[in-house]
């Protein structure tokens, strides 16, 4: 079915917008916006709603960068974590991973990405200045690197143990459990898990 | 990644509605939303609020039952259309599909799903009524049963055919060249457009 014509101006603004998004081609646009049409109109103010309300009232954590209903995230604001590990990840889905594994009870990072020319991202994109920010505010004793264990992320690697040099402060990374090239958010989160049980010190890593 | 712990409560709520539309779930969902925190406050707003005013402004034609933005669509107040022949459909898609075949100038009257008593839809809770009120009205001169060749479909034209028994109107199905078990809507528009244009009385097909 070739789709060109919309029997509604409003349908076809609906199927427009949907059809944005990663993923989803205008026939499955469709087809969503017509289950839509189907719910009550008060299920679909509600998703519409929630939408809206996300994009304009969420926040970014000031310490961590994590998203964040509040200025100070549920992980930074939390007195039982221990403000003493950071674990430096690209985004918020790789906090979740962790999370998920239940054997981090540390702080995070979240840098924003990786660096990557390709990509026109390098480190003055990501969130690295602050990071060493708070490694020289002196709290710190650990930062462990849970990047993707691509070339990109080994990049970042180096460039932030590079910044850290000389400081006090431990830097791991992720025991290659993780399979090499693999993206961590894809990572099982027993695998996972295992390889933040299993960090290893940055410079060991680099013997390989 | 398993995913039960959110950063952020407006996250959470966002996936949730997400992952109620059919086909996705919720990994699809968090990366869909993620997406959408990643453009413009105005891209967002304008994406939730096409869905909202949809739901809220959509109209059905008090003709045909299409959906519209007006109380009559712009199918039926078109006056080049010939508002001799009713091309009868299950629902709003499959208007969409006899439109693009471009083989197709009459009106249409969308029935609002077929007869199918496993899913307790009954003749009354379809646009079957309407219909022959339509035709009774005594413009109609042809109408063409474009249902799914299922046995739904099936059972379905035959219904409103004894229903206009003795009627003066003609009634005709979709040439077979769609095949047997087919759902309309995932027919291709040559296809279609070819068995409409061969389009076959009834009758003719009842002796199969
Ligand atoms: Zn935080
Ligand atoms: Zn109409």
């Amino acid at each position: 079915m070739n789709i060109d014509k919309y029997p509604s101006r409003l349908l076809e603004n609906a199927v427009n917008e949907f059809s944005k998004l990663p993923g989803i081609g205008r026939k499955s646009a469709l087809r969503l916006v017509l289950h839509l049409l189907r719910q009550d109109k008060e299920e679909v103010n509600s998703f519409g709603n929630s939408l809206i309300q996300l994009r304009n009232e969420i926040k970014h954590c000031k310490v961590c960068h994590n998203i964040s209903d509040s200025e100070t995230c549920q992980i930074c604001s939390n007195p039982s974590r221990n403000d003493s590990v950071i674990c430096v990840v690209e985004n918020i889905r790789d906090v979740m991973s962790v999370e998920n594994t239940h054997q981090f009870n540390g702080l995070y990072h979240v840098l924003g990405g990786i660096i990557s020319p390709m990509d026109g991202i390098g480190p003055a994109e990501l969130e690295i200045d602050s990071l060493i920010e708070r490694i020289n505010s002196g709290q710190v004793i650990e930062i462990i690197l849970a990047l993707s264990t691509t070339m990109e992320g080994d990049t970042t690697n180096f460039y932030i143990y590079r910044k850290l040099k000389g400081k006090e402060v431990k830097i791991s990374t992720l025991a290659r459990g993780v399979s090499i090239g693999d993206e961590l958010e894809y990572t099982d989160e027993i695998t996972l898990g295992r390889s933040l049980m299993n960090r290893v010190p940055f410079e060991s890593s680099l013997g390989k």
